[in-house]
């Protein structure tokens, strides 16, 4: 996988050197290319911004650099095409299920964007032609979009074919497709037995690996229905058996007239 | 505000270094501290993981390394306690009323994990005795918590007095608290007024404040209803004025029996 970064801040995409990215590009599965923007600037301040039409505070990023900049990085390779992520807050939400269809891309380019946003033009411009995706990581403000290109590369990253070592590994994350969809991952321990005076649940150590499982599952539905009730009110009731439906009903869920589960605030919440 | 970071690839937070954060600790107005968690191992491999009770893929951070950086950090300053922050996937959303409500502590602790997270009883521990938070920065998954904690920080940190050096761009943030709550921010522009064959909105050029301020709130409600229609659906109905209500139906939102708006399918969508 190819991936373009455009940005007024290379240095903060120094992590993509590290780690599991790092390592990855180290191994040639992946070609991270880090682009300055001001290259594409031609007065001797290096201008990206100017003040908004409309008025109001803030800057908005110029449309000229920007389109410079893109029509530079498509030239490279006039025969592809990429598909283009936005990160704004305005976007639609980062998903692990975009993460997955974004790791099927051969290539991606990212606009991270400080100030108030790019101009709307360079948007309009390039969505006419490529695949153009506004994307948000999360409800929250940020400075810039470099801290969001980090998150989505990882996510994407950790995806592609041979950088993970265990492939298992994905098929239990939170948010992964499968039994675990719309549960959180439960608490984990390893040794030493006893640390501090506090022990491990009894049951890891039974080596009875069926209800190592149930266990686990039941934490999942205790951390979520803490942590995340909306994942269970938005869940498919299909995706719960007898012994979840029996743990949700001690965690104070009930099925309603459509099947899916609302609480009815009677249940223990830890 | 101190800023405490324990890691294993304290080199992942460069980035604090830079752009926002940088230039807030240069001034003073936040002191930064990374700690390597592997300076609390004993073994000549700096051993910080082990594998999971229970099996499974994966492995699980020893608690051991965390409780001895955790107690070191909290020694340098017995007097005070800070809220610690556990990046997980497990954990409570990150939002911005919750960097609002971290921007407001004197001193935050990151715990960034690797591999399958850290030993429960470390959570366990500390949370008897500190404001411990799990917290999720959204619904995918990443190879470790840095990336996280460099999306909180930044969040934070710009909602601190005299990072930012215009206060009021604060007010027409996505998702922060007033008028604009439940709304995206719309598209913006700025010079030059035509580029690329593409002009902007005429209303910007008007001088006409209130229709421009009509405007900008009539594009937030279209990007909100294309991009989130999940906040519209969620949004306090007394929150939308006449005019906001003329342009939710255009975009096919009608109010419900409860005063909340649903789609009625039949808008349109851009």
């Amino acid at each position: 996988m190819r991936i373009d970064v455009v940005t007024i801040f290379p240095e903060y995409l120094a992590p993509l050197n590290v780690s599991l990215v790092g390592k990855a590009a180290a191994r040639g599965l992946l070609d991270v290319r880090i682009h300055d923007l001001r290259s594409w600037t031609h007065d001797r301040h290096n201008t990206v911004d100017d003040t908004p039409y409309g008025g109001g505070p803030g800057m908005v990023m110029k449309p000229e650099p920007w389109g410079e900049a893109l029509d530079s990085v498509l030239a490279s390779d006039p025969g592809r095409r990429p598909v283009v992520v936005v990160p704004t807050p305005s976007g639609k939400p980062f998903t692990q299920e975009l993460a997955v269809e974004l790791s099927a891309k051969p290539w991606l380019v990212f606009t991270p964007a400080r100030y108030e946003g790019i101009d709307r033009r360079v948007v309009e411009e390039y969505g006419e032609r490529l695949d153009v995706r506004e994307v948000s990581i999360g409800d929250y403000v940020l400075a810039g979009g470099e801290a969001p290109v980090l998150v989505m590369v990882e996510a994407v990253a950790r995806l592609l074919p041979g950088v993970l070592g265990n492939a298992a590994s994905h098929q239990d994350d939170s948010f992964a497709p499968g039994p675990m969809a719309a549960l959180l991952e439960g608490p984990v321990y390893t040794k030493p037995p006893e640390w501090r005076g506090r022990g491990i649940p009894e049951v890891l150590l039974s080596g009875h690996h069926g209800k190592v499982a149930r266990w686990r599952r039941d934490e999942a539905l205790r951390r979520t229905s803490l942590n995340r009730p909306d994942l269970i009110a938005g869940a498919d009731p299909a995706s719960y058996d007898r012994k979840d439906r029996e743990m949700l009903s001690v965690l104070g869920w009930q099925p309603g007239d459509d099947g899916r589960f609302w609480r009815t605030g009677e249940g223990v919440e830890e």
